[in-house]
């Protein structure tokens, strides 16, 4: 039986990444066969992708070049890491995918979405998740969480980026609605934690049920 | 006034980058601006590329990938460094582009001509040079040149190989013939350099004149 692939979606600082290794934590107590990876990153290959993203200031890269990096990674993420995993039966939990791409350098720093979806057909022929959790937090609230509380001094350009960041967002959520759970990740870690396994449970169940658990 | 935009096409052998210097030579003897630059490379960015390029054995980087990645290089090295200096007036002498990419990635290493053609148009909207200039050499008799001459032993598997890129090279100047000008590259140095000035001499006429030489 084929697996589950799983993508964690949402602001910087909407605690996507901690309710991740809640999840992982679940499968391994039910003796359920995952994975967790993360994007950019999850194989060796990305490592060096990784060290170019962080000289492209230096290196003035384009922004349609960085979006042409992003996808060749996630296409060797893809071969190498998380369809390997769903085609052995295992649920893949990966932070990040391409809706990322959609709000970062679509949303974020202005890249057409015709041109993202270009280069998504190109690299991935458009895969999707089964499923996807968004963490809803608004722009203000994840920034003051990014800042530990302190938010007497609003750094306004940021502020700028993170709601253009959620709006396109929103834009993916309301094209495929059936493939998004939105989680209210305003709430206490325990009660997003909740949330999160109903919002999985019709997926994972039956696999519990297979692994005897 | 625009400049020009020349690349220099042809099997690992053909002679292309000697030739490539000679013309550049002649352009500096006459006073003309222009600015040699080769492929993969031209870009401080290209040269972490070129590291990934060494790793992909070891990496095991997929064929797509590797497309993907010669092509934001490409666009960076177009941005960066080959339209810039056509906008300035400059000739660009070129070695390799995007043919070599049919040729080699295509011809050679069986990625689809369609695939080539979508990542060319999403990262190039298809720039086409305004002159390529193909070495034209058998495929044995380039290998023999590699080989310095030794030629007793034949590699069949690498004579396979350059075959296909050669057929790949025929069916892009079948394709855009008014683009190309096919040198014969088996003449003595000075003769092909004699082929190349006629096949450039009406671009490169009136910057001559203009330059006052």
């Amino acid at each position: 039986m084929a697996g589950l692939f799983i993508t964690f979606e949402g602001l910087d600082g909407s605690g996507k990444s901690t309710q991740l290794e809640r999840v992982a934590s679940n499968l391994e107590r039910r003796g359920i066969d995952h994975i967790v990876t993360r994007e950019p990153g999850g194989t060796p290959f990305a490592d060096l992708l990784r060290e170019l993203f962080l000289r492209r200031e230096a290196a003035q890269v384009d922004g349609v070049v960085e979006l042409m990096l992003v996808f060749a990674s996630r296409r060797q993420h893809l071969i190498e890491v998380i369809e390997p995993a769903v085609a052995a039966g295992a649920v893949v939990l990966c932070d990040r995918f391409t809706d990322s791409t959609y709000a970062y350098q679509g949303g974020g720093r202005g890249v057409s979405r015709g041109v993202i979806a270009e280069a998504d057909r190109l690299a991935t022929s458009c895969r999707a998740p089964d499923r996807t959790l968004f963490f809803e937090l608004s722009p203000e609230e994840a920034q003051r969480r990014r800042r530990g509380g302190a938010a007497d001094r609003i750094d306004r350009e940021s502020l700028a980026f993170y709601r253009q960041v959620h709006e396109a967002y929103d834009r993916r959520i309301a094209a495929e609605p059936e493939r998004f759970r939105v989680i209210d990740a305003t709430a206490s870690i325990d009660d997003v934690a909740r949330a999160v396994e109903a919002a999985l449970g019709d997926l994972l169940r039956p696999l519990s049920q297979a692994a005897g658990a």
